[in-house]
């Protein structure tokens, strides 16, 4: 049985928005374990959404529903949607913002949420994380089976993903998050850069991101010197530009959307 | 049994001082369910606090205990309170921060809370947060009956709320509140528009925030075109001039306290 | 058996980092009740934490595990740690978050935490709050036994906490924390001020924060006027330098560093 609901949306913490999903849930399951993955995602920001959501959901237990509400749409056509992979299960609006676990998971199912008995009578046009999102979510908890809540569909939003690009020995990308310490993310997941490597028995690969060079691919942050800039594999699965003890983004003054260079030199 | 305990306090997220007062919780009462409303009161800000909690408290399940703490009176002489609506408690100081429920359940029961015995035996005047409300929110829990912490009274503080006013086809109210969105939030209940609206067969009616007009009431964020002012119903229950996809609050310049202006048309 | 897991962090609240390590803990006790102290801790600013948990961790019901998170030599060679103290656990980095922990319980035990399968199989170098902490304060949770997790140690990190000083009659100390309120709280202990006055039968001492009087010790923020600056012993249990229903730091333009002087007067 499903009794872990994530949380993400952009309703920041000064309103008692998120709090009153909370209640709605709970009036519909008192058993629920509700985690909040985070509610600051800048207004409307649907591909940020998507892509911190693809670093968090792996780390929960089988059977998780991750509730995702950003949504600039609300109360126009688009629709909820709940979605079901191997094992997790997303409950979001219908505008992209679970485009990188539909990359990820091309077989899951994906369905149209008609069955409005599950959304609170009083629903309205504006706050459909209340009255549509959260009870949805918590109805799920309880019954276990996404396919009571309407039909399966295959036309769901998609928003294209910016994907590195390999070409021989180089990969290039762009930083798509920059987090609470200043580092910078990128779009290369780690295992691409293992692959490569161990394909051509390199040595670490160099990074670039814009005109500044960063030197070999290290462990950890303590493995350069403190102020000094660095790149290496994160906690995210992705390559990351950090500055050891210090604020990437101040330090090189540079924010998402730079442009980062990876290129291996071929082993003996 | 009451098993959910909301929070609602201007303590921030700096301080461990909301986390401290769920210690002391679940040191009563290890089967708590503890939900954050809000941590962002604007310090000592309790008029605000009393209308946010307005729109949360109705949507958790019965017997909930709501704990609010904005409380610029601490150590004073100012008396803690328990007290019960219908279906709802209520823990928090003798202010005025719940004068919006005392409007709408006129026949709530106010006690002054004087059993010392349910505080913490440390108790000292500067955090009563964690020393008196948070002990007793949690005995309350257990007890389930309001009684046992001290006398009714009736001359509690309630603080003016602002009312909308109605003169013959129009409606004037002001802006309360300003959301993580920017959207502005007035104190003219949706209710009353329906009403009045239903009862001159009117159509939607058009609606002016200070000297700029906003058009007729719509229905959804969407029913104008991106970067538009609109007003609608929002999910607070309340009347609220919104841009759709942008910054009401800057887009128009305004903030709490911006008269808002509502008007009807006979219908035929 | 312990079932509550505090998390005090720098992680901030933009990024699903707190709630990642939620998710892995709750894959290894589901039964968990996970409570947040703190996530706004300074980048990196091991000793404000150490303070923070120094007034928070005892309000918790008895093995209480207090999982601390401020990590910047993570994948250096620093040590994870699990810490016994007479009825609470603490999990953190050896790096001297815990150093006000170990001058409370000079009797504390203190084990290297070795036993990596606990941690997560995908262990990487830049997230042990993820990959080592979160599985180990879970895993605690479980087994309720520390010494599975390590061999003891004695040479663990402590920083110099600074001390308050008395001479005869006077304490000299400095603020170690401004928190929400802009309240400057001090090194100085309640407990300390107390026996002083008593020993010597003294009236309230008089206290100086630089060269600043702020008179003699009062009992709440309301025993001056508006506005006024006063001292009194606050809820973290220390001489505190406020500001009633005002900012100290503001108004009186001082931060952590500033020198606080207190004398007593012989009583009679």
């Amino acid at each position: 049985v499903s009794r872990i609901v994530t949380l993400m949306t952009d309703f920041g913490a000064g309103d008692p928005y998120v709090g009153v999903m909370k209640g709605v849930m709970l009036a519909v399951n008192p058993e629920l374990h509700i985690v909040d993955l985070t509610h600051a995602i800048d207004s409307y920001h649907i591909l940020g959404a998507s892509f911190l959501l693809s670093t968090a959901y792996q780390y929960f237990p089988s059977f998780t529903i991750h509730l995702v509400v950003v949504d600039p749409g609300v109360g126009g056509t688009r629709r909820p949607l709940a979605v079901v992979t191997e094992d997790q299960y997303f409950i979001a609006p219908d505008n992209g913002v679970l485009s990188h676990i539909y990359l990820r998971y091309p077989d899951c199912v994906v369905r149209h949420i008609t069955e409005s008995h599950y959304f609170l009578p009083t629903r309205g046009n504006t706050f459909h994380g209340r009255d549509v999102f959260a009870p949805c979510a918590a109805w799920l908890s309880r019954l276990n089976d996404s396919s009571l809540f309407g039909e399966e569909i295959t036309d769901y939003v998609r928003i294209p993903v910016p994907q590195p690009v390999q070409q021989g020995l180089q990969i290039t990308g762009q930083i798509i998050h920059v987090d609470r310490f200043g580092n910078l993310v990128s779009n290369i997941p780690g295992e691409m850069l293992g692959e490569l490597q161990q394909q051509h028995a390199s040595p670490p690969p160099k990074v670039r991101v814009e005109e500044r060079e960063v030197g070999a691919l290290v462990n950890a942050y303590g493995d350069r010197g403190e102020g000094q800039a660095l790149a290496l594999v994160s906690g995210t699965g992705h390559l990351e530009i950090a500055v050891n003890r210090g604020d990437a983004r101040r330090a090189l003054a540079l924010d998402v959307g730079a442009k980062v260079t990876v290129w291996f030199e071929e082993g003996k």
